[in-house]
């Protein structure tokens, strides 16, 4: 049986990947008096009067909204909100699992934006985080922009934030490998959606000079059509020099690439074009932008990708967990870009001196010392 | 310390009295590729071809969100739907500790009426029932109604449907102690709200030929002022006689009383106003609108209320567990009249001829054969 074939089966094993459990045992008269009625009221009461008492006394204090409408979700499209459960299910597992944080998946049946982002405002009492999850670009720039002014809690829109931290981890340690500055490196990123952008803005707050962003139709610049407005905003912070061409001319030269776009689109002689030392994050998935062992052949130093199976994978698993876990327990009203360039240090420190190297320059999922790690970061940039 | 010291405790012990949990377990890379990616995307292309698959690969089969506005919370009014988080997680404790149904709360920040169905509709594509709690009357009749025909799933408002039908039980098992028929009883209805109405609904439904129903200004008849629109439309199937008058006129000569209002608003006299062997179910929550020792001085047979620490309590949680047990395991689309008259005499039926008597309806709501009694009953009725 293929892995496919076999999660196939579990998922109809499983009949759904979470459930909801009491954390109360109801086994007798006085039980249900003190969970329900009448002793229930006492919390009501209190909550009543001081809203900020439902994080003491409700789910609040550690639970996420995992929210999508399903409209890109990974690899499969606009699928819709009922094909796109066993994803936010998925998710809402890995929250528990690895961050020990309660998380239950919201799939819209809407992809009208203000309709998307009334109902996430309408729902959140009971949340005290909402996971942004699998909302097509431009749209989700707007939705979560617009949320995170209008609620009190962090929103997090993890196809951009998740991503680009666990990208700047990685190319974190990649430069201690490679003994290269930041300053000096210049940087090609193909995929302009909410990953891609995403990438690019963090990349640039950590303080990289010069990034490129690419599409289909290959460099874009001010003179690209059909740009998106956030497209647009980011012609004023990348391709300072107005540079025109394909994604084999943006390489030539280049320190940097990383890819959140299609398969095999990367050939041996972009990489040869690059310069010496090349790092390549090729994180189309299942099939990267280039394979790393063809990658490696043609001079590339570093690759990473997003799959297990390759070294070097690179996982949002690493980052959202703690991200959450940490702006929970410190009671964060956002996750600021102080908190994302945190979590990206915290996640690449994880990796000692004397176990980086090439082809291991990202922590393992697995290590509880991950999620430890990244949550104190963010809690140490709490107001 | 008093129970309620104690209940405000363990609320906050507990931090919130549910929690999510993952049915997979997830600790190598192996589980990560079944369980999310690469895996997951097998159950998302199937759904994304068959949406009835969500039943089969997500927790859509066995999940109830529970929503509420906190318009109208037991007894305490209109808190919100921060204060009325305390609740709602208590009633998804009680989904999963009776019924085995998984329920997330679901509170809303707003109590429009438009806002709060498009919401729900917007967020049913995770649950495979909606139970509607705690909103005020009149909207609680709209918002029911309205999201009836927009979703294909049961939409279930507990303090309607699930207050009649175990009301309805209670009164089936009262006149079979006192040897009575139903053609031949006068009700009275002390409450014109979202509870009282639906009371009097099923009351009707079940053959009942003669009900009145009160309120704070007395009995409820054509020439009264400031009725709702609902209660307009049960002027036109209750006090089919047009009496006008108090609770006092209106009991004299009833054989049942059930009163979903204000604490002591019955009076000995009244009761001695009733025909003889009266039955009375006096549910205002915490102090009922008699309390059962002097109503039975008074010349009551059987006298029945929602508290634990007195005979015949008449509590909904023998109801909506098993309600939306069998409605999920049946794949009801609605909750039907015949489905609530089904599920009334099946919780009736549990208390045996031999254990019958003046302070013994009702089944113990511990008792597991309610559930499946009360599951089965629905499942009957499914077409």
């Amino acid at each position: 049986m293929t892995t496919n074939e076999k999660a196939l089966l579990l998922h109809e094993q499983w009949g759904g990947k979470i459930e909801t459990i009491s954390k109360c045992s109801i086994k007798s008269k006085e039980d249900l008096a003190l969970a329900y009625t009448p002793g229930v009221a006492e919390p009501c009461k209190v909550i009543a009067k001081e809203k900020e008492a439902s994080y003491r006394y409700t789910i609040k204090s550690n639970t996420v909204a995992v929210v999508s409408d399903g409209s890109a979700v990974l690899g499969l499209g606009n699928i819709g909100p009922y094909a796109a459960m066993p994803v936010m299910e998925g998710k809402a597992a890995l929250f528990k699992e690895f961050g020990g944080v309660n998380a239950f998946p919201i799939c819209l049946d809407t992809q009208d934006t203000e309709e998307i982002i009334n109902t996430i405002v309408h729902i959140a009492p009971a949340f005290g985080g909402i996971n942004l999850e699998d909302i097509s670009a431009p749209r989700c720039f707007e939705i979560e922009e617009r949320l995170k002014n209008l609620l009190d809690i962090p929103v997090f829109h993890d196809d951009q934030h998740g991503t680009a931290i666990v990208v700047l981890a990685g190319i974190i340690n990649a430069l201690k490998v490679t003994k290269r500055k930041k300053e000096s490196c210049k940087i090609v990123i193909n995929g302009a959606g909410s990953a891609g952008i995403a990438i690019t803005k963090l990349l640039l707050n950590y303080g990289f000079p010069s990034i490129i962003m690419c599409d289909k139709s290959g460099i874009l610049s001010s003179s690209s059509k059909d740009l998106n407005w956030m497209q647009k905003e980011m012609m004023t912070v990348t391709n300072l020099e107005n540079q025109t061409g394909t994604l084999a001319d943006a390489l030539k030269g280049a320190d940097i690439f990383v890819g959140v776009s299609a398969p095999n689109i990367v050939t041996e002689e972009m990489v040869r074009s690059m310069n010496e030392d090349a790092i390549l994050f090729a994180m189309a998935n299942p099939v990267p932008e280039i394979m790393p062992d063809i990658a490696k052949k043609a001079g590339a130093r570093i690759v990473g990708t997003g799959r297990s199976d390759f070294p070097n994978q690179i996982n949002n698993v690493v980052a959202f967990p703690g991200i959450f876990k940490g702006a929970l327990e410190g009671r964060a009203t956002q996750i600021t870009e102080e908190m994302k360039l945190a979590a990206a240090e915290a996640i690449a420190n994880l990796v000692s001196e004397e176990e980086l190297k090439e082809d291991n320059i990202m922590p393992q999922p697995f290590d509880p010392k991950v999620v430890k790690a990244v949550s104190q970061a963010v809690k140490k940039y709490i107001n």
